[in-house]
């Protein structure tokens, strides 16, 4: 008989055991290799951005007040002064009554406090610019440190990298950046009854399916998944692989021989491994009721149901948060609100994951299921929680679904 | 001056130009490798799963009708007829008044209809198990068939592959999977003013941002980015190499010089290269006025803006949904509704792009921004359309955030 725990201290025990214990490698990359990996360094400025007043349009640099009042019937008469030309250094100081050609992105020369579009200038080959609408300062033109000033922290560390945050990155001249190293995550799949995914299983036997489905939501959590293999149900050949996994990874996950079966050793090798501590072994959770967590020196070893569906709702509920955490950032579960399309029954004493369908119109349809029919992730879009010792949720109850 | 289309116009001519035109390659790879690729087949059932009715406990298999009515004082006493092993075939046959010890995933004898939970039988080493509680057919356990039969549909093509998806490949024993190559786009940074984004900006000079966020945006769409780096203002060498990029890529994206100042020569590149026909030069939008696009052999070559923070918008308004069809999605654009917290003013006659931010209460504040301050980014969440013609929108308005 398993000695089950609740949802709710399990969480408590992972948070107070393993969220301040993992300690994050720091590594310096290319910004164009960095999509997806959490910053490990704010991102400050290092100068003034834009370092020269700059025009946002092609146009004629002017004093606005030398446009005020001017029109199409009557434009204002400026004195040509010169171009700018891209990438080079303006030398010219406007004076009142003067203009100069400025290109899109070109600095404004010193004296002129606004850009006219070309557009609204008329040009006769007379040395003069005649300007057919006014202009208020500042218009069409972005002043010295309007992006940012020396100093300014533009991105704090713990973002995940996105394209926008890569375009302020760029912007302030950081082609480098450190982030987080991935944290290394091990996986072995145990049980006589499995079979590598590529053959046929005989009769009593299954694929290994958690290998891969692991793996993947290891690598969505931003982390490095490293699978060992399918280990035979042999409590020396396990216990080796247990220990050599340990030591190389951050996290172990264990799937199958979990439960309490005779062949069951994932329990007893946990414990005896050397330093490792027992922290659990059962939860009050439909499915994944057979879930073990060991703590071997500040890293977390979990023993996860055999069954796929059960395997993937006790990772996404309890080890993806641990793993979020590990890799410094906590912003990938993203939830959802809907109305609840049916009642769902329940009084089993113990906290239930329920996979739903989202509909267009907002409402959450549960998909029932056994446990071990990962088909229904096909049509699943996400999952709600039922709390323990609560007899069900009601149709047409707002519930929160937590997305796949 | 630039004869400008609307935005409704130009998505029009995208779509009509290019939606059909792109065939995608298809690819087989490892399911190891294939997270975020577009299925290029149906996953289909090639086998029944399970293939034998299978137990989702460790207990007993019997026949239902043998434990109805049993309790704790007075148990079901089942004549003990052997035990399964995992992985192996199991050759007994249940009779009536029988029961025979399972495994969890193990193969459920012939003749049995039910599971019952070890927890609730007891062993006196008598050659009987005393049943505790009465079980209804088909408790924990799954029949043959269950999740699949031959045949079945389990995954349309044209998904993205997540981690659920994942767990359904495997089941089935996909060990490859077929999926469509990315699409190959290109990216040509040009104009004087540009230095790469490691140096130092003198005066009139800018750091190429483009090339960075472009090729970022290019991989979150399911594409490849390929950067042909900065090209200088020079006709000759920048129709060369447009010519190069676009029979190499998918696509071809230039930034830069897509406005009508003496030195942007992109829309009269694109107009001389052989075989290339222009479709439109200006959009009615803001930002992103000098926007060009062209047909080549049914290749979209596109102009635009140098304005770090312009080309951003563009892309995900016009770039992207083409970007998604070339990559077989359409998936990826979020979108989330919001209150607006303040009027937003407008008047342009064109449509405006507004950057927004979202709070915890669910509304959309505007980032107001001068064009080119790509720093607004870091702040902001998504964006909002105003639509052209429009007075602006209201304050506690509902709209629709497009969500970075």
């Amino acid at each position: 008989m398993l000695d089950v725990i609740t949802a709710q201290k399990a969480k408590e025990i992972l948070e107070c055991h393993f969220f301040d214990a993992f300690k994050n490698e720091i590594t310096q990359i290319d910004i164009s290799d960095c999509d997806g990996h959490i910053l490990a360094e704010d991102i400050v400025a290092n100068e003034n951005l834009p370092a020269f007043n700059r025009s946002t349009v092609d146009g004629y640099a002017v004093i606005a007040s030398d446009t005020f009042g001017c029109s199409e019937s009557l434009p204002a008469m400026l004195k040509f002064a010169g171009k700018v030309n891209m990438g080079e250094h303006c030398n010219i100081t406007l004076e009142k009554g003067q203009c100069v050609y400025v290109p899109t992105g070109g600095e404004v020369p010193d004296g002129a406090d606004s850009m006219v579009m070309i557009e609204y200038v008329e040009d006769y080959n007379d040395g003069f610019r005649y300007i057919e609408k006014p202009t208020a300062p500042g218009q069409n033109m972005i002043f010295k440190c309007d992006e940012a000033s020396i100093g300014d922290v533009m991105i704090e560390k713990g973002k995940q990298i996105t394209p926008k945050l890569i375009g302020v990155m760029a912007s302030l001249g950081y082609s480098k950046v450190k982030v987080y190293k991935k944290p290394l995550i091990g996986i072995i799949s145990t049980g006589d009854e499995l079979v590598p995914i590529s053959e046929n299983p005989d009769i009593g036997q299954i694929r290994d399916v958690n290998s891969y489905t692991l793996a993947s939501l290891i690598r969505e959590c931003g982390a490095e998944a490293k699978p060992y293999g399918i280990i035979k149900d042999d409590y020396d050949i396990l216990k080796a692989t247990v220990e050599k996994a340990s030591s190389e990874c951050d996290m172990l996950l264990i799937s199958g021989g979990s439960s309490v079966g005779e062949k069951d050793s994932t329990a007893k090798i946990l414990e005896e491994v050397s330093g490792s501590e027992l922290l659990f072994h059962g939860l009050a959770v439909k499915p994944g009721k057979p879930t073990i967590c060991a703590d071997f020196n500040g890293k977390a070893l979990f023993g996860l149901p055999g069954h796929p569906l059960a395997s993937f709702f006790i990772f996404s509920v309890f080890v993806k948060p641990l793993l979020l955490n590990m890799a410094a950032t906590d912003n990938l579960i993203k939830t959802a609100k809907a109305t609840l399309a049916s009642t769902i029954p329940s009084n089993h004493g113990r906290e239930e994951i329920m996979p739903v369908k989202l509909t267009e119109n907002g409402e959450a349809v549960p998909v029932y299921n056994k446990s071990g029919l990962i088909s229904v992730l096909s049509d699943a879009d996400g999952y709600i929680i039922i709390p323990r010792d609560c007899e069900g949720l009601l149709k047409e109850q707002t519930v929160e679904v937590i997305l796949f």
